[in-house]
């Protein structure tokens, strides 16, 4: 099989390097930075953390690559998703499968004018990893993959998962995958705006009386509309994994902090809190919190100039 | 008549010192802040700014003051109003006038458990003025005071006005002042709140694109619960003055900004965001934008650990 990636971030270059040691497949790294793919091209991959390793694999811009794809794994940031799309539509044929593991809701949305229905597999992971340097990424957690594949081709959706396994990636096809996907949407609707907001750890913004109030305000519209949107969610359930979560998380600064605070780029909230208030609309229920927080978070990525 | 300025920071220094200079009223300016009455009885109150002069005028701890007041003009934090209403009772009679001047609104929800109504006048001022140093401030504006006896007592309400006129404070009686006050909330509640969250200039914050869509939010509530309210309110007319006043404030960090960003202060967002918010309640009036905004200003505070 074909393997692309699509954004060959730290993520995306966690899921090629696995597929690519483990499996038979082939992989190519597709991204836009030069002194990345000419790293990886001259140098090979360099893999730190839990994996301490060096390989070949290729890497390239997405007009440099001509092979149709048997499974494109797409990584980009969500706002370059489209983008990334246009790019790569030559890559696309009818029996090509898309992976999509992009944090936030509502990628679909922009999939499907690209591929049928059938062709998108949505998923959601908890492997971590950071790139530091061009060429060299860490992966930080041993992570689990959920997939299900959206058109109803269960079928296709489990030879996407079969691939992500034999690069021992510990994926599972998951029948109700928006559930999952919905579930860390709201722990990053919840922990990462509100501590890019206020620019803060984790554990500061859970130690902080007022966090209460807000998280359950922020919580109650998103379980709202997502039961609305068919996905059967409690929110007691959602609050106590967003808690747990927190505990794990206490010392960190989330990716949102991280992008508005420390980098100056923009977030990825019109597909965390900014997709609650899209399906919110499509439904008819007002979500008067995660509006503004949406709001608020723009407002800070103007005030920075965020790129 | 004897004034007395219960809290006499920067606003209350201006008042104190021009009916003390302009008139043949007796003022005691009264505070908590050691080093500022010792400097004002040692070597008098010093003037910078608009007027370049200094005073005799007595300063004291609401302790050490005994003679009943004939007007005491409020001054104090918001959130220290009910703590000097109560250090201030053994001056207060049946003929004692309260004026309250404060930034914010539902300040009469504290005052009337120490008089009666109609010995509450409660007024908005646009004088403006710095506390740079014990004993010395500056007069920034020229302003005027807008007054009204809110129990009915026009005739107590229009004396409260002659004094401050007498002191050339350029007072006028107000038959309809909540509209007055409830317009300078929306400034606040806009203006102040925001540049202290987004921690930036007026003129920064409605530079933003996404300033329009929160003002437009945040202002509607308070135009739905003010007309609740039996204040008469119109939208468009509220959103034209915050924008005529941000103009003339663009380089400006509120005070809010200054409390909650410079000096690690609280805030005043309870009588500001947070009143429209308790208003909503007692007439069913949902603010979910004036009560995020509310929450998120405390979490700052909270944050920033502000005393």
């Amino acid at each position: 099989m074909l393997v692309y990636i699509a954004g060959s971030g730290a993520m995306g270059c966690t899921i090629g390097y696995k597929i690519s040691k483990n499996s038979d497949n082939e992989v190519i790294l597709l991204d836009y930075w030069q002194d990345h793919i000419d790293n990886i091209n001259n140098n090979g991959l360099t893999v730190k953390g839990e994996f301490d390793d060096n390989i070949k694999i290729q890497a390239m811009k997405p007009s440099e690559a001509s092979k149709k794809a048997d499974l494109i794994v797409v990584m980009t940031k969500s706002m370059y998703l489209k983008d990334m799309m246009e790019a790569i539509s030559h890559l696309i044929d009818e029996n090509t499968q898309i992976l999509c593991l992009l944090n936030g809701m509502g990628h679909e949305e922009i999939l499907k004018n690209y591929v049928n229905l059938n062709q998108i597999n949505m998923g959601v992971t908890i492997w971590a990893a950071a790139l530091e340097e061009p060429g060299s990424i860490t992966i930080r957690d041993i992570g689990t993959i959920d997939v299900q594949n959206i058109g109803g081709n269960e079928e296709a959706g489990k030879k996407v998962a079969d691939i992500l396994n034999e690069g021992k990636l510990n994926a599972r096809y998951d029948k109700n995958v928006m559930y999952a996907i919905w579930r860390k949407v709201m722990v990053n609707g919840t922990m990462n705006s509100m501590t890019a907001l206020l620019e803060c750890t984790v554990g500061e913004f859970f130690a902080i009386d007022a966090h209460e109030r807000i998280i359950d305000e922020l919580v109650k519209e998103f379980v709202e509309v997502g039961n609305a949107d068919g996905v059967n969610l409690d929110k007691k359930e959602m609050l106590d994994y967003i808690r747990e979560t927190s505990k794990a998380a206490k010392d960190h600064y989330p990716s949102m902090y991280q992008d508005l605070v420390e980098r100056n780029r923009k977030t990825e909230i019109d597909f965390i809190n900014g997709a609650v208030v899209n399906k919110g609309k499509t439904h008819n229920i007002a979500t008067p919190y995660n509006e503004i927080i949406t709001q608020l978070v723009h407002a800070k990525e103007e005030l920075n100039d965020a790129k």
